[in-house]
């Protein structure tokens, strides 16, 4: 079921710190910081030749990662993010493996203007875990 | 300077559990258990079409993943590993740059059988990073 792995997110505390840490030090492409206030964090893109990893730093109060930075005061890997072809069908053969879908269970525009979804660590080897159709 | 991502590691309490999480509920490709016991892991490796999901499990006394998992008891991702033409070179960059490289500082052979390093997490936000010449 699924596909490619769209990217890795990677919350940080200070995102032009990091930002300069992949592009300096380890030398790889970087985007602009986009502002997304509508799912609260800022994100750099890292290109990687492959996939992406997505630099995360909270925007806004209530952001989805605070919890995590104050957690994870250097930073962390926060989610892992598959690619899909049918999210609702993906979601359906979730459920009905008894995995969890967090929030309302219908998907939300991501990050790339895309439906993803959410699935609940604890059922994925204590991984977050989108979904995103492509 | 890095290349691809080679993977993405995730350690994990039940190898079996997660492996048939993997398998069955994601739909993925698995590989069965390798054992490596000069790494000190079980690994499962899940084949995604752009790159590996890598499932370690402690394997004997003293597995270097062992704390991470009584620190996460349901799991997570332990680090990511990008790919480097020059090990040598890369590691010479990140030292001059300031970056810490662990241990002793010369590459091992990783779980692939290729020259590996991995680097201090404080000084790539919060991540731990393997580099894997290829």
């Amino acid at each position: 079921m699924i596909g490619r792995l769209n990217h890795v997110a990677i919350a940080v505390p200070d995102l032009e710190a990091a930002t300069a840490t992949y592009r300096d030090t380890l030398g790889a492409a970087v985007s602009q910081p986009l502002e997304l206030p509508e799912h609260g964090v800022t994100v750099v893109f890292v290109e990687l030749p492959n996939t992406k990893i997505e630099l995360l730093h909270p925007l806004g109060d209530g952001s989805p990662i605070t919890g995590f930075l104050e957690k994870n005061a250097s930073g962390g890997i926060h989610h892992v993010c598959y690619e899909v072809d049918d999210i609702l069908a993906a979601r359906d053969r979730l459920k009905a493996d008894g995995a969890r879908v967090l929030g309302d269970g219908e998907p939300k525009t991501g990050a790339h203007g895309k439906p993803v979804l959410f699935l609940h660590p604890k059922d994925f080897a204590g991984t977050l875990v989108e979904l995103e159709q492509v």
